[in-house]
């Protein structure tokens, strides 16, 4: 199925396990989308499962899993990739049959080898992961437009059933996102650049930042428009998931951060050495690339992001 | 002078070398404070001044410095800041009696250095730094809000007429801007940590994942929403004016990212380690930073810096 054609028959009993931003999101977008008759919602906090009712975007809600995915015929984990384990073990008994498990993941390969081994030969199992998000966290930061035209990857392992595959995808494209299809190692590989090394050195120098001596935070958080503000951005995402994600992507995250060190040391020698030719070459070739990305509809070509000045008087 | 005073005596004709996105910003918002009567706009180049003319931000346009300051009371650079010396030479003799000469570098040691010595001793000298900017360059991407509420530090010499300096700062006040003084050198590593750096690793991500080879480049752009396009955005800034930039705060520069690069290296060792402890310590400190730059008005508080979500159909 492309894009565009009717939607295929949607799921009946959508259970979404974890209710933060990209849960509650999704069940948001797929009652608007009408993907899912039925969204039950599943969370072992009682605050979350408190603001889910009080919002009203599920059909249902239990802080227990092994009941809430009775009956389901799609079943999406949405909680740190750490916390997959334990609730695969504690719902593979109660899955219905025939059920297809996903999950929003933004590492593929620990979620293959933590939740596989739990499923039922007849369970269908085909990860996913939307490249999308925002820095807040929590029922009340979702939104039903979050996956519009951003991409979503799934990494179905060797064997899955290609009709379970299908369904997911469309599922996806329901909420309107446009879907990719790769192994979990290159998933793992091209997120390690794209999302996961970006964060860290964001968390980074947010941090360096925060302990000068010379510089106090005061003056740091005052001249943040000079670019540093842009930092704090992905530096205020989820602790929790982003622990997660170094945790268990760590090979391609140390290797991708080993090629950022390397291009950092030959900057820093042409810094110390005066080579302004160096510098003058980079900095042309990486405009180019912001461009690609705007005309690629990932990115606004609003300057400073959009962010709107305020009005001179 | 604080804020919120009316205006002192606006200057009578200000003289812009250099229309890019600053020096035509200044024009617009000059004009619209009534912060100038006359605004003279000097360029070198015969296509930014046939779009200056075309966009009728000045009361007067010429390719000639040195007739261009005559009678000027304020004389504004707002070139890359290694062309500061060779216009201050060519100004010089032309310069009215009494005249204040500023400019807008985002390194103030060096313009110290460089224009200081040019000036008579009839000249004042007040050196500025508006902390403000979008990645656009040249005069159809400057306009008249760019400054309002962003903060303008101004680093007068010792010895600067404290009459100057307060005409200077009522300037930058009728354009919008909040206003701080203090030493070159001071300026230089507070603008190291919050603007050069985080620039330099911007510009240095860009180029890593531009040079992968199991990562294409379609796949960067595809996926980018994960974290690296907000990284572009700077990284697109004008390559002449950041070449100088870390040229002239090499120490500064140098001195901050040794820091930066401590820092990682022990969050490197912390994911290698598996130390999970240490990582959801940084990335919940991180959070609050972001939190105080926007209670202190310099960064939005809508997600995604405000991108507007596209509909879900």
């Amino acid at each position: 199925m492309t894009r565009g054609e009717p939607m295929a028959k949607p799921f009946s009993r959508l259970a979404i396990v974890g209710l933060g931003l990209i849960g509650s999101s999704l069940a948001r977008a797929a009652k608007k989308a009408g993907a899912a008759d039925k969204v039950v919602a599943i969370d072992a906090s009682a605050d979350v499962r408190a603001r889910v009712e009080a919002l009203g975007i599920a059909d249902e809600v239990t802080g227990d899993v092994a009941s809430g995915v009775l009956n389901a015929d799609f079943i999406i984990l949405c909680v740190p990739v750490m916390a997959n384990a334990a609730i695969a073990a504690a719902m593979a008994p109660n899955l219905a049959r025939g059920a297809i498990v996903s999950d929003v993941g933004s590492v593929k390969g620990c979620v293959v080898k933590d939740v596989g081994p739990h499923l039922r030969p007849d369970i269908h199992f085909v990860p996913a992961h939307p490249v999308a998000g925002t820095e807040h966290s929590g029922p009340d930061a979702g939104f039903a437009e979050l996956f519009v035209n951003r991409w979503a990857i799934l990494t179905p392992p060797e064997g899955t059933d290609e009709a379970a595959t299908q369904r997911v995808r469309s599922f996806w494209e329901a909420i309107g996102a446009n879907v990719e299809v790769m192994t979990p190692e290159h998933h793992d590989l091209v997120l390690a650049i794209t999302s996961h090394v970006p964060h860290l050195i964001a968390y980074n120098i947010v941090g360096t930042a925060a302990d000068m001596e010379e510089v106090t935070q005061g003056e740091v958080i005052k001249f943040s428009a000079g670019g540093f503000r842009d930092f704090t951005r992905i530096a205020a995402s989820d602790p929790t998931m982003w622990r997660d994600v170094f945790l268990t992507n760590k090979e391609a995250v140390l290797e991708m951060l080993g090629r950022f060190n390397e291009d950092l040391a030959a900057l820093q020698r042409a810094i110390r050495w005066g080579d302004g030719e160096a510098l003058f070459n980079l900095f042309t070739r990486t405009r180019a690339i912001r461009r690609s990305i705007i005309d690629m509809g990932q990115e606004t070509a609003a300057p400073n992001f959009g962010r709107t000045p305020e009005p001179l008087k």
